[in-house]
């Protein structure tokens, strides 16, 4: 069983950046800037955010924060999108997620100029990744095609089941996996909370990506000999013995399917900072106009 | 064995149809208005879009035909496209493909107004698709839905196996049957040419929608008893018994494989005259704003 150490790989790819960023300024370019919205102080957003201003620092980036409190209108809102939008100086931007229940979600990411949806959440990104356009791809799954690149995990004609349905894992992970090259060319199953005999489908696929945020959901019975298991899951279950009161729980029951994989990621430490090296990724392709001109 | 009528079941859509375009007359509204533009004078793609003005007829809609010789420009071309996104008249248009090579025909489609794309071939369609927003699905796959519920074939926690990854039947046809609601919900497969043991793979399934292009692909030893199969297959089989010289071949076994199933389409016959009364259903949610205002 081998780790696929997600830190590790998060930081060579950043340094990689760091280095191309090094490129662009001494062809006399300008440095790469992320900005990020951020709607009240949810203590997970806050988190997210400041990890993703420090990624920004360590690539180079110059990173903008600007702050609402949570009683901002959507009004409000969409105006400082559309300045954004306009801003010759920001390459690309994120509005993090979640919103407070007064502000469509879909109309704010809509708003954004998918030009510089670095979060690959606006319609264009999304329907021009299902054709196999070039587009920002979203943030997870393009760091778990990544990790498997990274690993050199073989996928070509590979089973690959995919546990969950979501916009922003389940489909667009599984879209990859299936689209022809490498790390793709995949089977791929996609498994829900409709699925009958989720056990024996898991029983049968090489590669398992979890992302149905159901902690300890993949268990030892549910794994081939030899598998790769991607976990995506990370729910926050209170614990006291952390100074934190919580520990961040991934969707496999580590201890038991551990030892029968070939590969396998940890919660924390795994998929979690490659979103974020994502992230940066597209924002070094939004300055470099790599995806669109 | 009950055989999908997909003729019938479009006959009846498009009765449906003309009794809403009557509606919408008797209210003061104005008729639905499809605009087809077709390059060059290739018999498939002549005889398709002779049947969707047909279809226009049949559901009480105006249609109107914009020709061009097949050495146009591409310039030429995308300023007939820019007209109709500017013509109040019409309401949906489409661009008959294949188109000549000099033309880029990812150019076309995202020079379409995605408000007027009744192919649902744009990247807004296909990426709100795949979110599950209001959207112009593609046509093909939105028939092949409207098939399963019309016979009222349960999908709900079904193994269904699509056979094919194009960009306009495999992808979203497995998206359309994995989201959540009727007809979907169902666990899905997607298979391809680097997918290993296909056979196994299909015997599982419920749901076999074949979409291959490879006539007679589906043998009655890859069919589980009881399954539904869906043949989106039509390639021209030169024949010369038939007056036109060809006949249309399926991707499905059809006389062995038929026997074993509880619902089969035929070829012709089934999936395809749903696939125009899906664009003409398409034009009609365009005229009355039913997808977009």
């Amino acid at each position: 069983m081998e780790l696929i150490d997600g830190k590790k790989i998060s930081q060579e790819i950043k340094q990689e950046i760091a280095m191309q960023v090094q490129s662009i300024l001494a062809e006399g370019g300008k440095r790469p800037t992320l900005a990020a919205i951020l709607v009240g102080h949810d203590g997970g957003s806050e988190t997210y955010v400041a990890n993703k201003i420090k990624a920004c620092e360590e690539c180079g980036f110059n990173s903008r924060l600007i702050r609402f409190e949570s009683d901002v209108t959507e009004d409000k809102l969409l105006e400082a999108i559309r300045q954004l939008n306009d801003d010759d100086e920001v390459d690309g931007f994120i509005v993090q997620l979640p919103l407070p229940k007064h502000i469509s979600e879909q109309r704010v990411i809509e708003t954004i100029d998918y030009h510089k949806d670095v979060d690959g959440f606006h319609p264009v990104n999304v329907g021009r990744m299902a054709i196999g356009l070039p587009c920002f791809k979203s943030a997870t799954p393009a760091g778990i095609m990544m990790l498997l690149e990274r690993y050199n995990i073989p996928t070509s004609g590979k089973r690959a089941v995919v546990l969950g349905r979501s916009n922003i894992v389940g489909k667009p992970v599984a879209t990859l996996l299936m689209q022809k090259g490498y790390p793709g060319n995949a089977t791929v199953t996609v498994c829900h909370s409709a699925t009958d005999n989720i056990k024996e489908i898991c029983r049968e696929a090489d590669i398992i990506i979890a992302a149905l945020g159901q902690p300890g959901f993949v268990k030892a019975d549910m794994v081939k000999p030899g598998a790769t298991v991607i976990d995506v899951g990370t729910t926050r279950v209170p614990d006291s013995t952390r100074k934190s009161g919580y520990r961040l729980s991934g969707d496999v029951d580590f201890e038991n399917v551990a030892p029968l994989c070939s590969y396998i990621t940890p919660v924390p430490g795994g998929v979690g900072p490659m979103t974020i090296t994502s992230l940066m990724r597209n924002t070094l392709l939004a300055a470099s106009k790599s995806v669109y001109e």
